[in-house]
């Protein structure tokens, strides 16, 4: 969708905070950061190199990726003339901004005059098919979780990373606008037209060498009242050899839904695995994903020990343990 | 949405199924339809009184419907003259076409010219909210299928119908576009943006009377592999107190879906059931509705008598027999 290496462009964000999404990207592939622009008054940093857009396009850079995030998801009035001069430079932009940059005259015109691209990976770009669930090759690999927010993307982008460092044949797919951003390319689901979700899902996760294995970016949860449509849609459309259930341990209520508690692993297990097998009979729950960041080192173990006894597949912190056993459990 | 009396417009329609959604709406609404209008060539006929333009209007006619459908839902050219001339009448236009009324500049300038509406009844026409998932007042029954296209929306109408014959406080929710044109308002959900799936439908079926009940238009199933996240928003977002079980026994392959079968009755209790009860549980399967119109009388009451004894809950085919204790069951 757009290409490497990035300059990622942090404006002039109040806190390290807003700066998330190109945190993100840093975190997750390093070596596409080529390097970071910062505003005067910008107060975060990401510890790379700082670059000016002429350093940036003499270094190669193909894209400013905007990878900040502020109240209203608005695009300022005092980052545009540097992203014209992006423009000019000849790099393309990418942003995962509400507030588009397709909506912003002067960088159409930019864009248009220097031949670039700007790609708002929030919202789709492509016409995407209605599914068929016709059965394809290769693997795949979703991530379910209890509610929204509790590692699902962190689980996966962990597991890519781990198989390729094995040598294995996998595919990180991204589904919302951070995952686009750090891995390129993705589907923007939750602005995905109803009728085509499952086929946008369809889309992204092709036929693909026997041993390969996409990775699927999870959305939402089958339990939250808000987006339950939109999880549904990922376990049809991904059929999925492989779900691994996430959750975070600590949480007392739904996101964003205080009436509502959050299920447990169990439910999650019982509800996500006959659906599944609707489009892959041969779908398994191979393991747990546990967030345990609020949870001290003996609690966590400890938590982690008991959804093992108890559910007889590894649990496991990715953050906190690796994602060794994830990818382990796939085989 | 779009005001009562209609003109049913049928154009030059080749024949009778052509005008199926004209039909529908005589059907539902026979005292909405004050006419059918019907081009040279036209081959459908509703059987109700022919009226121009001009004697549409003269008669307190509200809006123009088109009510055909035809490959591809293009708007013909040789419509448009009779649509511009509705349009200078005074009548408003409704169309349930893909093709969008507001991309013909023809009928966008003559309708702002004579200051009229034109309702693209396919797409949404306004922002709907994310859904809360907060209880609401009043009841609300909602149809799911085995399959799309089993009688989800006959069955729905049925009860509504009859519901309001009997004296009982009852509305019909349409969320696809004939169920629109013929209660004049509603959510086409499956054009709706994934994210907002289950708020339009909490939008569409408010706090209401506790003796009130909202009469659910289903779409999909959730056992349809390209069209289950929609019918997931549709549980979640309707909070449902009764489901009321959709099937067509003769089918052996789900619409569209040729590698799959449909689910048994059980299983779709069994599936929907626990996700209703996530948002209201105090949800219950109150009955099923079949449609039998691919089976002899005999063999029709044989299949419905033999669900009722397998899952205690009344079967009935609301087309053959009424939807009388499909309401009953309701209390």
């Amino acid at each position: 969708m757009f290409e490497a290496p990035y300059l990622l462009f942090l404006g002039d964000v109040p806190d390290a905070l807003a700066a998330k999404m190109a945190r993100g990207i840093y975190d997750w592939r390093p070596e596409a950061a080529a390097g970071q622009l910062r505003m005067k008054n910008c107060k975060a940093d990401l510890g790379i190199k700082d670059m000016t857009v002429q350093e940036a396009a003499a270094a190669g850079v193909k894209t400013l990726v905007v990878g900040v995030v502020n109240r209203g998801g608005i695009i300022s009035e005092s980052w545009l003339s540097i992203l014209v001069e992006a423009l000019e430079a000849g790099l393309d932009i990418a942003s995962g901004l509400h507030n588009l940059l397709r909506d912003e005259p002067v960088l159409v015109e930019a864009a248009k005059k220097y031949g670039r691209t700007l790609h708002d990976v929030r919202v789709p770009s492509i016409k995407y098919p209605i599914a068929n669930g016709k059965k394809r090759t290769g693997k795949r690999c979703l991530a379910v979780g209890t509610d929204c927010s509790v590692g699902k993307m962190y689980t996966a982008l962990a597991m890519d990373r781990e198989m390729k460092k094995r040598g294995m044949k996998s595919t990180f797919r991204a589904t919302g606008q951070t995952g686009i951003l750090i891995e390129g390319n993705g589907v923007p689901l939750d602005a995905v037209v109803a009728d085509f979700m499952a086929g946008s899902i369809e889309w992204l996760t092709p036929n693909n060498d026997p041993d390969h294995w996409d990775i699927v970016e999870g959305q939402g949860s089958l339990f939250h009242a808000s987006y339950s449509g939109v999880t549904m849609a990922l376990v049809h459309g991904a059929q999925p050899d492989a779900l691994i259930l996430c959750h975070e341990p600590t949480r007392e209520t739904m996101r964003g839904l205080p009436d509502y508690t959050l299920p447990t692993l169990e439910e999650l297990r019982d509800t996500a695995l006959p659906l599944a097998r609707r489009v892959n009979p041969d779908c398994k729950v191979v393991a747990v994903s546990v967030n345990t960041q609020h949870m001290d080192e003996d609690k966590a173990l400890a938590y982690l020990k008991n959804v093992e006894e108890r559910m007889g597949i590894p649990a496991v912190d990715p953050f906190r343990q690796g994602a060794g056993r994830l990818v382990e459990a796939l085989s």
